[in-house]
């Protein structure tokens, strides 16, 4: 999975009929030191996810692995919402911090 | 997902006969700020989108998550029509304005 | 799927079972304004495509969605011999113009 | 596969059901020379593996052909810890050499 | 697929159960003029693959299109010794002239 940071939404009225209720969030990666890359994905989210929340991306056929979603054609879903990232002991994310 | 731009068309009368009946766009992909990229794809096309529109597309196996296209060798597929693309806050692409 | 020119064939004599009998075709990728670029893809042809010629070249598990390779370990295929690209409303290739 | 190094841990109490009790692993990619590259993956880990160690991880749909993962949307394990990679008859890594 | 040279080796005691028995190679890829480029993959191995030989890789699920992987968590897999690859009708490789 790859670490990306919700950057906003997408919103389609004229779709595939499988992707009606699903929430569309633009996800920007981040690299392991935490900076924002150019890399982009539009995932699907039904784990509730918020504005600049760090969260996970799954891609590919995994994205399918969701309950409600096997038959989706979607290649991209938030499976998880961060609470801390950890890199050679140091906390290089915590989101309590980002909310206090 | 990723967000593109219909720029053209492909077409093919010597092919695998479960790709008769597809329209096949050319798309190319834009990145978060709304520029072109220089890489493209040709996608499977049944919600109808023109040209210039901005469309989601997705690749590999959910590209066959559509009903009829289930057994086709195609590995990229429209699936939505945007209406608009939001980023912190700011309207991205509005596709009303577009075509005003 | 990919526009890809045909450059030239791979030959394996020594190879998993399930290949037997597939021609290999060498394919180098062509960009939206139809340049070869430096990627290419070694992919297997049931449509017959000849040297020089540009072709559509399938990736992932689409790849064995054609009849009689449901089981064969191939991740690239070609599933189309194009006549045209339009980018624009302008003819990028036409295969005509091509072989007069 | 790619080889990639144990660099930290991922955390998340909001997410998926199914990817309760999965070990969320920062690995870095390594190149053929031994040193980091910009690439990172998040992937579960089911074999154990520690800070620093060198494994090797597999993605896509063959992230999920492990006992109990294989309805997770997860597109990314550790698949095993490296001992020794040897590079054109000469040793690359020895496991035993990093921990003496 | 892609061509790849065999570099080395990659050894594992302690990884998936369903791995045993594999045997892993580095593989180097090569570009359309035969040079080596910086991107690698680690492969299982059931054709018997060499030092410095040019082998056929598949990745993806195809990788386990393969009698006894179809449940291995195996991501790329040589499926293919190259005895020549011919571009432009001028041979590139030819596994004779490099043995003699």
């Amino acid at each position: 999975m790859q670490i990306a940071k919700v950057r906003g939404t997408v919103v389609s009225t004229h779709k595939e009929l499988s992707l009606r209720g699903v929430k569309l969030l633009l996800l920007q990666f981040i690299d392991e030191e935490g900076r924002l890359l150019p890399e982009y994905e539009v995932a699907g989210d039904q784990v509730g996810a918020g504005a600049d929340e760090w969260v996970l991306v799954t891609r590919g056929s995994a994205a399918r692995q969701i309950d409600g979603s096997e038959r989706r054609p979607i290649d991209a879903m938030v499976v998880a919402i961060i609470d801390s990232v950890s890199v050679d002991n140091r906390l290089l994310y915590n989101k309590k911090d980002q909310y206090r």
